[in-house]
């Protein structure tokens, strides 16, 4: 789908998503922007369908956002509805972009058979240019009659942008002796940039979980997956994750969160997560290395996530990495500029199994030839131990390299 | 000095710094780590010689931030100093790095004639390797012996690192009928990397202004000139800036920060720190396009000037601006993501003399080619409105190219 060259960690295919019992889709060739691809993905869930979801943290949301947050909220009798479209984000176009919102929302709930206000909307593409809502609507006839339980690669494919491969995960277990199965695709592939790309992710399951259940497993294991995720620091103005259940998998409902029967649940539920975000990461713009970042010693939790993110956003340590330069100074400095708890002589360094530095000094028996020979791994693991604490976090990102700014500077050469 | 391409932006020729009364200096080729060229300066004020100085926020700083900034409350009866080296940061070496730092400033005061507790330290270049102060020590009688008034741009040089251009500016005003001249030196030229580059400026004049009046009015304009600028949002470990004044000029000492006679002194200060600050930011590594963000209309100044930074800052926005991309979804994105109060249906953007998009909505009126023979200029203004309040603020920047890449990415190969 993308111009661009394919990340070297795509995968050899596309994983086998089977259908999952209560969910029907469809896709369609809008074109909204793009030509000779589908640009368009309806997801039905049967009447009863819970769904959990969390958006992006930016205040210039996208209009499908602003629609989208409010439909998490309504109590749907019947099915539930969610309409992706890309090549269009249907962002900063004021009034217009409210109103494709609304006729997207409408024409879908009813052709499709749902209440609009509880149709889920989520748009990636160009921004400030108003999406053609009638270009979605004229296509849902086709669709509903094109309905099938099982095209999850090919939505997948729909929902790219500048992706080089399309991301999909699946995982089953089993509830009440009942076979559960969670399916999840996604897209990214910058952290965003609101015209190119943004990370939407969509799970579903058959699970029968009641909402706000749904909704806190989400919000929790969130944080470990796709909020440990980072590119380039830029946050979409259009991010979404949902999370659906169907409960058509026939154990009675689970209603509370420290429900025994969910403690298998919730480790599928961070493995589709997982793979998703891990997925985004390795298609990152330009990337040549996956880089995993792992701070412990810190005074809590969180200070060591935003250690973590330091490193991980410095332009200085992505280049470095990029470079294949084991250049612990600026870990250093990116830690330092966290603005958290830290010092200096406490401060230890690895790269994979060197230790690089320690106790505020460089440790006597590394030497560069091992850095060096480390640095040309595809995968790099950091890990910085603050010596202060016990909080602890990982997070992954990718180098920055001239593909990012190929990408990113010439997008519309 | 840099084996990189000259920046576009480079001057002519280093401007005229005259001699300031009350101070002398010299250089010398010390041999830390390049050759060939000086790296060590020392330059020494006269007694009564008052000294205001900020540094890094980094919580890893070097050993000779932490000397300085005892330093700085130390009330010197004799010769106040300042030693300048390039080619070793000094930073994350132990008690190697403390050692290093006394052995500096013993030894300078011993042969300047100082008390070392006064003596300012300050060290750029590679980081983890303990500074081999005898090397400096070494030098210190012969540079003695070669003291003179006016060996500002010899200066310039000798503190630069990954700098294309050495960077001075000098300035005069009248007070109490006396002329007072400030002149400034310093080195970019990524906002940082610990070990290639790290801003230091050094500032003198002869005015007669208590400390604690100087100290004041660098905390205040500092905010302005150097805390205004960012290249890559990184942070050194080593940032100084510092102030002198000798006192040489003749006038009764200020001593109040309301004093009228401070008007010119305050503007004229100012046009030296921005000066340095903006020729800092037009070496920025690999920079192609200068970049002035002001941002109004926000609910303080503070907000505004975290909005411009998180414009400043944004990867996909300095990308954008070095593919001459008139790219406003971009910073719509920023102002988003900058966590300050925003409202997507107020916000206006300009770029130049364009007005691209105001009230959340593209402006019909707007062409993509004004846009595009805009971003042709080498010198790119981008405004901003919030439309919610009172506040402003002004931040620098550069683009981010292929020549950061090339520099931060491929520096030890």
């Amino acid at each position: 789908m993308s111009k661009h060259k394919i990340s070297p960690f795509a995968p050899a295919k596309f994983p086998v998503l089977p259908p999952i019992a209560g969910f029907e889709m469809a896709t369609a060739e809008a074109g909204v922007k793009y030509e000779g691809r589908t640009d368009l993905w309806v997801l039905r869930g049967q009447a009863g369908t819970q769904v959990a979801g969390v958006f992006t943290q930016n205040l210039c949301p996208g209009a499908a956002i602003d629609w989208s947050r409010k439909a998490l909220g309504v109590e749907a009798d019947g099915p539930r509805l969610v309409i992706v479209n890309s090549g269009n984000a249907n962002v900063f176009a004021g009034q217009k972009s409210r109103d494709a919102v609304v006729e997207s929302a409408q024409g879908a709930a009813d052709v499709f058979g749902a209440q609009a206000e509880s149709v889920f909307l989520a748009s990636t593409g160009v921004i400030g240019e108003a999406l053609e809502a009638s270009k979605l609507t004229a296509k849902y006839p086709q669709m509903k009659a094109a309905l099938k339980a099982d095209d999850w690669e090919a939505a997948a494919r729909a929902i790219m942008t500048t992706d080089t491969y399309a991301k999909g995960a699946s995982t089953s277990l089993m509830i009440d002796g009942q076979k559960v199965t969670i399916n999840g695709i996604a897209k990214g592939s910058g952290m965003i940039a609101p015209d190119m790309a943004t990370m939407l992710a969509f799970v579903a399951t058959d699970a029968n979980i009641a909402q706000d259940v749904l909704q806190a497993l989400l919000a929790v294991q969130t944080q470990t997956t796709f909020n440990a995720i980072t590119v380039d620091s830029d946050t979409s103005t259009s991010d979404t994750l949902l999370l659906l259940a169907s409960g058509a998998a026939g154990h009675t409902q689970i209603t509370d969160i420290d429900d025994p029967r969910l403690t298998d649940f919730k480790a599928a539920l961070h493995d589709v997560l997982f793979d998703l975000a891990m997925q985004i990461i390795k298609d990152g713009e330009g990337i040549t290395k996956f880089v995993t970042i792992k701070v412990g010693g810190a005074v809590s939790n969180i200070s060591a996530k935003r250690v973590g993110m330091s490193i991980a956003n410095s332009p200085l340590v992505k280049t470095a990495i990029a470079g294949e330069d084991a250049n612990w100074g600026r870990i250093v400095m990116a830690v330092g500029k966290a603005g958290e708890p830290a010092e200096r002589d406490k401060l230890s360094i690895w790269m994979g199994p060197h230790l690089l530095a320690q106790k505020g000094q460089k440790n006597e028996n590394y030497t560069e030839d091992d850095g060096a020979a480390y640095m040309k791994n595809d995968e790099i693991e950091i890990k910085v131990d603050l010596g202060l604490g016990d909080g602890a976090s990982t997070v992954y990102t990718c180098d920055l390299t001239h593909g990012y700014i190929d990408i990113n500077a010439d997008y519309r050469s």
